[in-house]
This record gives structure tokens, C-alpha cells and sequence, in this order.
């Protein structure tokens, strides 16, 4: 019998972060990885491995993650996509399955992520988005946060705003895009870059709120930026108010991705 | 012991209505009412009997559902407000509380409600929305719904948009808007009324998808309205992709709130 060619496949996954231990697989845990992994193997009837464009952490959504996996059966992607959807929990669906490009790697090949993160910023605390915004209760200068945002645009050592643990080898990432865009009660912060460090969304945003407080002045992010020290930057905003909202893929793998990070 | 004098209030509640079965008390079931009636009166120390400007059906959202009670202690806005957030469970939330006006009713006192109606459009169900929208799976052909939905501007005998078992005592109803707001892959459908016959958002919503799927043409609804006939008009939408966004309330009891009907 001749052996199976793995055919390379990209699915686009949605997910609700609450019930989760976040993306990766952990012993005894919940995690997006595992319920993934074990519904494809399932529907084709062998082990998957799946790769995502990078991991999420317990209590971070996604609207958009994308993944790679190999199948060594034939299917439409109609097949993959709906029979996943039939069999997947009701917190993560697939929005799309497709035959990939040759060599596609859900990680390497990533141009850019954009990512969001939510505040409600009213004293009384939400029934509905209590799980998808962070409950800040004061108003929030905008004005002030996006002004005191705009040194972060660009290549810049992110060091202050890296979690302890984080796995890249370097340190540099480059934000294309940032803006805080309001909607009634509700302040989106919106993130745009070729890589994100561990953390780096909620510890931009935990900075951010100290400014939009006005209980650092607008220069203070700009200070925590060239300390390159964790320690100077406000704490880490809570996880359950960030999605990933969008990963944009290049023709071929992207040359800064050779290090591991998300 | 002089006895206390009843002074009215008015608040403003969020609920999630997937973990309820509706507003109304019932025996063996976790109501709205129930929970907000019990809240009350351990914060106040006084039974609390709970008056909404409406009844919502089960599986229905409110982003402001506004209450009338009588509290016999004196207490600030803040104090109810927020010791309403500290004790109710998470799915429910007081956004405000203020003394009413002298005799304010939370039915009768009613100008006009807002409801808005999701649609979810598109062949992969939603993980994020799952609570929030009707999943229709094929694409809504929107100018024809809202072409379609101009005859029920006005003022209507709205019978055939009426469920079995409605307690109000006449059928007509006033539409003073509806509009349908596309936003990416979810339609809402926003109908601003004087009142509202029971489930006559959601047969709204059920009539208009058979429009918008092309399975009957745009003349249908004027059809539909006249027959005023509940078997003449489209299936009942389903209740979790409902919520009741607004309630507008004038100086004193609104003329036609003397039948009973939410």
C-alpha cells in the first residue's frame, strides 16, 4: 500500500477564551489546542498536529486565529469546515478550511497580527462584555493615551513591555498600527505589528489606562519604552478584554520569524 | 413607631438572558425578576416588589431594562446602584438607579421602545456570538427586507405579528422606525415602537428573512400585515438574538399603556 502525501491545509479559527486554559496543550487543562487537535482527528481519522500563528492566553478570544496542519486524506475544504463546526465545541468554530500554499507555516509565514483590546470605562460593570472588556470604571483621556501611544509606532525594543517567560530570542518588534478607537462606553485599543512579545498587548494597555487616568503624564510611556525593564511599565491589563482579531500572511516565510516568538 | 413612606425609584438593568428563563417569576425557574427582587430586599432589608417596563421572554437580552419599586429606607443612587453590582450575579447588572418622579411606572409610563434584532450571516456558526444572533447560514438580501418592512411604518393592527396567549387587549401597535444596520457578516434589525405585542420582534424578524432569502417577494409583507392573521406571517425568530435596548419614557402614564401589553 503506498504511503499517504500529507496535503498542507490553513483553517481560520474563532474562539471564545473564557472556557479555556488558553491556546496550548497542558496536562489536566482545557486548552484550544487539545479540543482542536482531538475534533480533526476525529473527522479524518488520524492524529493532527496543528500550528498556530502564535498561542493565546487563557481568557484571550479569537476571532481569527489561523492554523496549519497536515491531512493525509482528501476533503473539500466545505468537508473540513462544516464537519468541524458539527463536531467542535460551541466556544470555537472554524470560519474557513483551505488546501494551503506549499510550505505554508501558520507561524513562520505571518506578515502581521492585529490584535484588540477592550475597555469599558463606566463606573456599574457589564453583564453582557463582562468577559470581553476590561472594567476600568473611570473615564479615559483618549486623546491623551493615543498621544502618549505614538512613541511606541515603529521598531523598538519592547523589553518593558515582555512578560517574564517570554520565549523570543529577541526583543524587537515593530508596531505598524495603533489606534483607541470609541464606541459609547467602550474604548478599543487596536494593535497592529509583525510580532507580538508575550504579554506585550495587555502591557501596552496596562500603561496606556495609567495615562488615560491621568495618574502618569503623557511623557511617562515614552520613558518606560527607552527603560527597556519590565519594571517600568504599569501591570499587566487582565486577559479576558483581548482578541486576536486578524493574522495576514506573506507569499513565503517571514524573515524575522526564525525565533520562536509569537 | 411612625410607619415609612414609600418613595418610588427607577433603575436601568443589563442582563444576559441566556441564563434565565425570561423576566417573570416562575416556580422552578431562574427568573430575572426573582433575582432582582431578592437583591433588592437584602440590600434594603424590606421585600421589594419589581415593576419592568416590560416582560423580555426567555433567552432575551437587555442592555436597559428599566424597573419601578417603592424602597421604604433612604438611600443614594450610588448606594443602590452599586450595592445592586456587588450582589447580583454577574449576568445581571444595575446600570442606574435614581429616585422617579412622583407616581413614574415602568409599563405605563412608556413613549417608545428600541429593540434590536441580530442576524448572523453566514455559512460557519459563530463561536463569539453564539448567544447574540440567529445564525441564517446564506446571504440576507438587506434592501429587499427593508424595502419590504416600509409598510409596517405606522400605525397597525399588528395581529398577524402577534404570539398565541399575548395579553394585551387590542392588536395595534405604532412602528415609528425600523431600520436594518449591516455591520460586516451581522444585520441588525432596530424596531423603535410604542409598544410591543408578544414575540412580535422576533415574527418581525422571522417574516423579513424569507424576504431577505428571496422565498417571498417584497409584497408579501403587506400581505402579511393585512391578513392580520399569526398564521398569514413567517415562523418566530428564535429569542436569543434579541435585545431590548431602550426604553423612552414621558412626564406622566402614556395614553395607550391601559391594556396590559408590554
Amino acid at each position: 500500500m503506498e504511503e499517504a502525501r500529507p496535503v498542507r491545509w490553513r483553517a481560520t479559527l474563532e474562539y471564545d477564551g473564557a472556557g479555556f486554559a488558553g491556546w496550548q496543550t497542558q496536562p489536566d487543562h482545557r486548552t484550544v489546542q487539545d479540543v482542536v487537535e482531538a475534533t480533526l482527528a476525529t473527522l479524518v481519522q488520524h492524529p493532527v498536529a496543528v500550528t498556530p500563528s502564535g498561542r493565546t492566553d487563557a481568557g484571550v478570544h479569537a476571532e481569527a486565529q489561523v492554523i496549519s496542519f497536515d491531512l493525509l486524506v482528501p476533503r473539500t475544504s466545505d468537508a473540513i469546515r462544516d464537519g468541524l463546526n458539527a463536531r467542535l465545541p460551541l466556544d470555537v468554530a472554524c470560519i474557513d478550511a483551505q488546501i494551503a500554499p506549499e510550505g505554508f507555516h501558520a507561524r513562520h509565514w505571518v506578515l502581521r497580527k492585529r490584535y484588540r483590546y477592550t475597555f469599558l470605562a463606566r463606573r456599574p460593570r457589564s453583564a453582557l462584555i463582562a468577559n470581553r472588556a476590561w472594567h476600568v470604571r473611570t473615564p479615559l483621556d483618549v486623546p491623551a493615551m493615543l498621544r502618549a501611544a505614538q512613541v511606541l509606532l515603529g521598531r523598538h525594543d519592547m523589553s518593558s513591555f515582555r512578560a517574564h517567560g517570554c520565549g523570543a530570542t529577541h526583543p524587537v518588534r515593530m508596531i505598524e498600527e495603533l489606534s483607541l478607537v470609541e464606541d459609547g462606553e467602550l474604548v478599543h485599543l487596536v494593535v497592529v505589528g509583525n510580532g507580538f512579545l508575550r504579554h506585550m498587548v495587555r502591557n501596552i494597555a496596562g500603561t496606556l489606562v495609567q495615562v488615560g487616568h491621568g495618574r502618569r503624564p503623557e511623557s511617562w510611556v515614552g520613558e518606560v519604552l527607552a527603560a527597556r525593564d519590565r519594571h517600568a511599565a504599569g501591570p499587566t491589563a487582565p486577559a479576558h478584554a483581548l482578541t486576536l482579531a486578524e493574522v495576514v500572511y506573506g507569499e513565503g516565510p517571514a524573515p524575522w520569524k526564525d525565533d520562536g516568538a509569537d
